[in-house]
């Protein structure tokens, strides 16, 4: 089957596999307090500039968000996000869970919009609401879309105004980060949120996500957070060992690129066999539009996911590309795409 | 001030706070375990047509949503809701407080539609999503508006393909059962839902909510979760008392009946100064449209609540009706429409 | 059957209720908005010398303590208190329903102890603990017995040092206050402690607590969590009548000096029939230690609860004096006790 | 720095960390719904002699505790588990954020006695308690003890009695089923309890713990839990490919006997230098006392946890070994004891 369905289908690249085994040897202290993990939050500090940032490796992304919210938020308050967002719809409600509404908003392309925001907290203003009090945004987005600098800003200017938290879920950050159409920098994310992740399961290494709190005044007692809810791995350095890796070296960065690289050489492909997307998007994840025919013809040989029925004859699906796509893959799919239509 | 804010702004009707007088030389057992809750328990059965309800008595309407819903549900399960439900925008996320995500749909006139039940249990179908379980409906709803028996019968019908629940929050049940459209009976509310609870709060009684499980299934060990939650009222005779009184002599269904009156009364003269409403409501709940200037002039000597702007010159706002609202009150508010028209 | 089961077995005091009767005619705004209410707070201030405290309203204990706790703790952050106290066994884990732990430690006579708090802390003091944030205190205590005001003082101190907030449970804070060897006013109560209650449902009112928060860094928001808790009664003005009443012309104070002097008759009376005690509690709650056989031929005609086991012979049992509670009572409860022994 | 903190401080076993190397062409479908882990559940399932059991893969011990106990139970039930129980101290409160109180009883060496569990569940036993629901035991405990056979079969008689899940924390179960004597097998501690967890990260794994649920009524919807709760890893694979490679062929066990080993004889060279010990652990945790000087001192030089204060001048510390703790670092340590003494 040729796997076009995630960008969490394989082990690791291979430098970061290589580069765990080269500490097999080793012996470290736990939960993330080792010298390795110091290390790698010094890096982090240094690529996002902020010296004060405080730095916290997990292993998932519902687990960090879900830890992060928790942490941020007082048992009234709740999270103003896209209704598209992957909290509200594919997190299982760990965010409810966690005890926190989320007042979802309509998206446009998967983003969340300013007036949305504003709309959102002027019905929500007196104790027998909810308080609105965190804006959750991902990058790139659920629909592979990103946020421009210039909407970063807005919605930096509109949560400021508002008193809210600004939290950027960056399971796809380096996909969007290395993308044609972006203009903003990590720096940039980091100066205009409060909190965000930098997503590794998704971008080549073995698992794990780097939070990042940028806003002191959300960051106290952090890892008691984590730890009551179940996300202080026991051999915290190696998430240390491959962020330190993936990040000091660029390699993270290349393999986003890459990813992206794969996933243009395909939409090219696509749009030259006349397929239309439900949106643009720019990073590894796209989302043509099928006949419902064809799509239950490739499901035969090639894994992806549907993604809903755009009329009474076409369907949406999504193909996801990473590091490990390669052409001979991609060949392969547009072959079956073009034989099936 | 003339008051038409809510139907909970005096203390009892005269009658109820009568029959607490005569009982205050009694001393009871606490916790709702007395003879006259036993007692009060059984009106109740007899009512509903069901000698094996369980019936248990709270002090108000979140608090009872809230201990259902937390009884009823296992963590990963979801309460479908209108988006117009008291639940979802009135009670400051109790529920999701309770850890369980809230799957609003678009109403109709404040209403569920079975359809929306259908569309969102399709889209929420694998452990990445929560999992839908309870429906709830109010009634009358929170537009004043009633659910027809037809319409009734086939919310339970979708429950029972789903394998949902229904719950029916009442606190305006009276309302509902004795305004002129109504073609449900309290037998029928009880047969076709798992739970449902009967209003006391709005409808005169000092306070209390009688809430009736005929579902077994979700019974067990619900006193338990009223303590837990913090409902389980020292003094439950109060609780018993009151709905003894009321119930068994067919006050809290006179009550009802007056409050609908005066609402009638008030629409009718509304209606002949060319008011319009943004929905058709045939209980105690009316929703008229006026100018916005007027709205901002009434404010001055009337207590009501802003529903919503309409347009840019119009604004609909709540009035609302009691079994203590009289003519007079609503001659004099008429008159202030008039004269501010 | 006579009763000295507890102190909430009746409906309330005649003035009380007869005050509540008064304010039939008039027409109120909701959930403690009220002027009433601001009139009860004002007193409040008054009485505990504090023009800057919050005073919120609500129905009943646990679901006062509860409430605030939630409002005043993070996730991670957990409770002292006393192995006896009240949240910790008779609650129904509300506190832990909460999502915080509970750090018991063993009590003396039902009073927590400074050393036993630092003692708690000593050991849980890093992320993979519980973080202690908040001593909860009971005066009176569950076992009847009171803190002096030295007591409190040297709680208050342990908190200072360590960084915790203390709430004290005033249930019955009445009867402590009011009791021969009380030596603390309601103004040291507030002066010492963050947050304290004055409970009206155990002494007297028909229902209803005081929470009182006099520490501002914990008071934001307050009314959002009563709401989501299920505890802000729509009909808040019966709160506010209520405490208005019962606190501005001293009812509050005469109804548990009486209940007080109807517990030391009762001592006494018990005293010289040769009955001991199993704490030396100077309230209206006392633990009398009877045979066995005694206390099963006395449960046939009075109600009481049974508090545990003493050894192979005894069992110790609680009686509960009220303002309500009449000579005669007493009298009957000694011969009964006289003649079964 | 010698290393004996604890049994999570190196990588993973050489051949665990070859095994999935050898993966790494391979693509996966997500979340431990791939073939791999199919396999291990298969493995597993005959490992244990039931080929019903449910199996699920987690990162980490306190995230599969609290996915677990959190899918149990109901909200107003409760855990009992020994004072010393990791969730009751070293978790941070996991239960207790999931909603659930712990009861913790006396311990003797670190396990949990029939005796408590009857006299605990004895107090609690109405609605204003919480009501007990779990028992939870370590294999091996915190203190490095086993329940005997004998032990863990009068647990299960009591819990059949009183209506209690008996579930088993196995984080350290390879270290009880291969030390010296043990008397119970894998297959006894799946029939004894309802379910239990075969922890990896602890020996030799790079993380995981394999969750079995034998009772089919606990096991609904258990990965809608994980999900919700952060622990449902996107590469499930991971963990699939480490417990299929290490418990097919036996090398779990294999290293649990190592960790044992050099255990025996760290224990034997300390008690030859004339070292006594808290408790008599036949596991790979053991517990010397020394004197509080020598601790200070060696602390410079050797990684290892102080368990607290055992009189004036002596300090009982742990000391873990693991599969990588090699005699050279056994003899270092012995020869450190000794001339620090």
């Amino acid at each position: 089957m040729l796997n076009f369905l995630n960008d969490y289908n394989s082990v690791a690249h291979p430098k970061v596999l290589s580069y765990i085994q080269d500490a097999a040897a080793n012996k470290y202290i736990g939960y993330s307090t080792d010298d390795v993990c110091a290390t790698a939050r010094e890096t982090i500090r240094g690529l996002i500039g902020n010296d004060n940032a405080d730095v916290h490796f997990l292993t998932g992304g519902t687990q960090t968000n879900l830890s992060a919210l928790t942490a941020f938020l007082r048992p009234h308050e709740a999270v103003i996000a896209a209704d598209t967002a992957h909290i509200n719809v594919h997190e299982t409600g760990a965010i409810e869970a966690s005890g926190h509404k989320i007042l979802s908003v309509p998206s446009y392309d998967g983003k969340l919009m300013p007036e949305a925001v504003r709309g959102i907290c002027a019905v929500n203003d007196n104790e027998h609401t909810v308080k609105p009090r965190l804006v959750f945004i991902s990058q790139s987005t659920e629909y592979g879309t990103i946020y421009s600098l210039a909407e970063l800003k807005s919605l930096r200017e509109v949560c400021g105004e508002l008193g809210l938290l600004l939290y950027l879920d960056g399971a796809r950050l380096g996909a969007a980060l290395m993308c044609a159409v972006n203009d903003s920098t990590i720096q940039d994310i980091a100066a205009l949120t409060d909190a965000f992740y930098i997503g590794g399961t998704k971008n080549g290494l073995m698992f794990g996500e780097a939070l990042v709190i940028t806003n002191p005044a959300i960051a106290t007692h952090f890892r008691y957070i984590i730890k009551q809810r179940g996300g202080l791995l026991a051999k915290g350095f190696l998430l240390g060992l491959q962020f330190e890796y993936a990040l000091s070296g660029g390699l993270y960065f290349d393999l986003a690129k890459q990813a992206n690289l794969q996933a243009d050489k395909l939409r090219d492909g696509l749009t030259k066999l006349g397929v239309s997307f439900i949106v643009n998007s720019p990073t590894n994840q796209i989302f043509p539009i099928l006949k419902t025919n064809t799509v239950a013809a490739l499901a035969k040989s090639v894994l992806f996911q549907v993604w809903g029925k755009v009329d009474e004859t076409r369907t949406a699906i999504r193909f996801v590309t990473t590091w490990h796509t390669d052409d001979r893959e991609i060949d392969e799919l547009l072959d079956k795409v073009r034989s099936l239509s």
